[in-house]
């Protein structure tokens, strides 16, 4: 692969594009379109923004996506819990309009798309590493519960503020006096009816014949279909009168493109949140990318993606959009759709450009509740809880990081959660190796193997004490080892040997080289020597650039049966 | 050892005291507390501070440790390095008059007392271990350079302040037309006898026929001697009205006992400061009293230590005092001089409570100029910048930490410049850990060892892949392991098996089961089978929690030759 086209992974495919992926592309292409319009309405709503601006971010950042991404099929746009964040991120600044709420969007969406570009750039991709297991299945989780209760305002017709758990179920009980019945009464019925057509309309369809793709399509059309309906009923029945709240005027036409204003002061209140944006957004849109991919034996090179994904944000930035990132289901939808290049992505972003341009007079009369429910349906199936079963049965250490990370984002909210759930794991992972497990081992019988001694039924002999350290020796265990080897040759036994087999040390820094030297001066004024095996390649090597060698009582050997064979002497023989 | 005598080890102790012991103790404590006066007085004046504030440090502290501390020889007091982080602490708060900066430096005794003995009672003296060797030999290094510097202020008798080398030393140029040449003469004399009696007098005393310890006990005596020809030199010739500055009325008396003020504003300020203070003064008197100890034969409980320097510093603060630690070059006396058992701390304690009830008159004439010629030699045998190269020979990483935290200390001053040491330590430990060493091993010939392929002549088979990992798997590096795996089955070879060598995996957490899973189906769709070998107890039982060894599609073998004889198979006995 050329150094270009690394950076512009469309020269790869563009080449090779004939008339039968332009057709499965376009197909694709129509689908997602269908499905994405009601997505990145509700999506702005749970945002916080207005509704044109998830059609914005639907449009631009889909064709970066498809100039800059590495996924032939992701599909990039408003996510929901991006969404929450933005929401939580720029509704902490207490802003005095909505003008003002969007322009920070728009600047969160910017200074996300410049972190995420930077980190491709300084191949950083790495650092979403950091992101654990359980705590991004934990946040996931506690967001979808955090983002289907923030809706219920809607299906209630009431107002209701807060991004914790507490603050939204104390404003929505305060206000639920104010009930409108008539938007209760649609907003259950649009909830009952998604509901219905993600379980009961599937096997339905079958029943009837239709083929399953057929099948699964009209199943995922349920929300465009509300959508339809609900618009319907309430222009006909003329329920904005009767306090139902709908859409009203959306804008016509396609995005002002613009640089967004220059704000430093902005800027650095939002950096924070568009960091933790940035990265949980690229750690959600890369792990879609990579499950379908590997479905393709394809490849997907993460630190491309970054720069894919910045490149798609800060396209949404200077079209008026919001932060953007792979979302799953819809990824899903154009792969199953049967999308073979990133082209589809660009098909969509003129479908959207279409609905902008034709589409927004209709979207008046569209109910808040019936968007709301399409939300609600949509996260209920980010939602979990398994998770805890699952990582208590496996260890306790992951279930803590699960438990605090899903406690903290439902009572603090999403950006102390993921916070808190990231240094809780990089907290507990260093405690666990500031205390290593060392074990004191024998030989089995009629092998050149060495076991723990209160595992096995392994041979020894009292004048030679052999520990296996099941750790890289650093700064923070390396007094944990001096102690331990200070306590063990407390005994009765005639100690001459002490042996740390080091098959399990990976580095010996500097800190744990000063510790070994105290250790092997120590033992050396007890006559007692220190003897190294399976020192590994790398570890050896830097031990040669010291004078620890040199300093060395014992020896240091290959293999550790070598030093059994040299130490255990005849008393090992007759044992 | 019972449970109250394990938190008050006066008890085990004070049953066997003799007149022997006795005797021992009261020598030492005469010697330290002629050595401790002008230190306790010069501290103070670093941390800007009133000189009996010194005094009061070194009274109460001292009786404390006696009763909680478990090292028989550590002398607790003012120190140099908590000395200059009480400066900079107090200094940063910006406050109007005296009166409150006592206050302040009062409060952070308190709290840094709390602290410590907290962590002491919750046994979280491993904290400690995350300061690396290299940044605390970096910061004590710095530390050093930056009081030496802060010092020349009072050798040249002009005014200077500043944190930070930059501050520090443009401060000292700007005020250096305003330099009193008697007071500049007075302390370069100082100094020049200060650092000849250190080099020069000791072997001078020798040949004159004096013993080992007395011609050590008089080198260190310098100090007093020049305090004392100092302040008759200023009282005889009058300096003070040539304006030499000295120190001044010291109040007559015991220090006020009584709780510091409550001010919960003022204590959340210092709270992180103190805690940094906290971490410093344990991590440098516990490694003195370490090595105190080991010559002795005797041990330290770190965990009881943090209780002794925590009461010793809420003594402190009771009595009018700022934070204390263990000294080195102190207690390197104390020892030297014979000292049995902590009761010599406390009969220095009564030494300088004398001092203050009548010794401070004649203290008025004290030049300020001596105090600080007295730090400057002390502190100049802590600055060692050999570490510099000595981390640069063993590790580019330890290289990074040391030179980071002397650059930070210098540049930004002492808390950016551990803490950032501290962080970065971590960060590189993690970066590392990341990015894991994975080696391709095979059989050493006529030995059941394996070796990486790329360092020994090893025997290998073409369908068997053999991977040792040279790493816990957790979540920072489960992705990376997943990456290498797919890129080495890329090959030609008709590969059937992989096999994961675990002797240096002491975890595999949650987010590397997954990544296991997710190995071990993709190798499956390959018609490859992946094995493991030499599993670990600890994570065997951790993986016979899940479901991966009922999916595995191959075996779980103890030990790498077992595999090898059953996988490498007739081309591995032709070969």
């Amino acid at each position: 692969m050329s150094r270009i086209s690394r950076y512009l992974p469309i020269l790869s495919w563009a080449r090779t594009y004939n008339q039968a992926t332009f057709g499965a592309d376009m197909l694709a292409a129509v689908i997602v379109t269908i499905m994405l319009i009601p997505q990145s309405l509700a999506y702005a709503l749970l945002a916080g923004l207005p509704p044109e601006v998830g059609l914005y971010a639907s449009i631009l950042p889909l064709v970066a996506y498809a100039i800059f991404g590495t996924s032939r099929v992701l599909a990039v746009g408003p996510v929901a819990v991006v969404s929450l964040m933005t929401a939580a991120a720029v509704g902490n600044l207490d802003l005095p309009d909505m003008q003002s709420y969007i322009a920070a969007a728009i600047a969160l969406a910017f200074i996300s798309g410049l972190i995420l570009t930077a980190m491709g750039l300084l191949r950083l991709g790495f650092l979403a590493n950091f992101l654990s297991h359980p705590v991004i299945a934990g946040f996931i989780t506690a967001s979808g519960i955090l983002i289907a209760i923030s809706q219920l305002k809607h299906i209630f017709g009431i107002s209701a503020h807060g991004h914790s758990l507490p603050d939204l179920i104390g404003s929505l009980i305060s206000h639920l006096p104010e009930t409108n019945p008539i938007t209760l009464v649609l907003g259950l019925f649009t909830l009952f009816f998604l509901f219905w057509t993600r379980k009961g309309l599937k096997p339905l369809l079958r029943k009837l014949g239709l083929s399953n793709t057929l099948a699964d399509i009209a199943t995922k059309a349920g929300p465009v279909a509300a959508v339809a309906a609900t618009t319907l009923a309430a222009y006909g029945f003329d329920l904005q009168s009767k306090g139902v709240a709908v859409v009203g005027t959306v804008p016509t036409g396609l995005p002002p493109i613009g640089l967004p204003e220059f704000a430093p002061d902005l800027w650095s209140q939002l950096f924070l949140s568009a960091l933790l944006i940035s990265i949980i957004g690229f750690v959600e849109s890369v792990s879609v990318a990579q499950t379908l991919a590997a479905k393709n034996r394809q490849r997907i090179d993460p630190d491309q993606e970054l720069i894919g994904l910045g490149t798609s944000n800060i396209a949404s930035a200077i079209s008026g959009g919001y932060p953007v990132t792979g979302g799953f289901a819809r990824s899903v939808v154009n792969f199953d759709a049967g999308a073979k290049t990133p082209a589809a992505g660009a098909f969509t972003a003129i479908g959207i450009a279409l609905a902008a341009l034709f589409l927004t007079p209709f979207l008046f009369f569209l109910p808040k509740a019936t968007l709301a429910a399409t939300i609600i349906v949509a996260v209920l199936s980010l939602v979990d809880l398994s998770i805890l079963r699952h990582a208590w049965g496996y260890s306790r250490v992951d279930f803590a990081a699960v438990a605090t990370t899903i406690a903290l984002t439902l009572g603090l909210g999403v950006e102390a959660g993921v916070s808190a759930g990231v240094l809780l794991s990089i907290g507990l992972h260093l405690y666990k190796t500031s205390r290593p497990h060392v074990a004191e081992v024998g030989l089995v019988p009629n092998t050149q193997h060495f076991r723990n001694i209160l595992r096995h039924k392994v041979k020894t002999v009292p004048h030679l004490v052999t520990l296996r350290i099941d750790e890289s020796l650093y700064f923070a265990n390396a007094r944990f080892l001096e102690d331990y080897v200070y306590d063990r040759i407390v005994c009765d036994d005639p100690i001459s040997d002490v042996v740390l087999m080091c098959s399990a040390v990976n580095e010996i820094d500097l800190s744990a080289l000063e510790s070994l030297e105290a250790i092997n001066t120590r033992l050396s004024e007890l006559d007692i020597r220190l003897h190294l095996t399976e020192v590994k390649g790398p570890v050896m090597d830097r031990l040669k650039r010291s004078h620890f060698l040199d300093d060395l009582t014992g020896d240091v050997f290959l293999a550790q049966y070598d030093a059994w064979v040299h130490l255990a002497g005849d008393r090992a023989k007759a044992a």
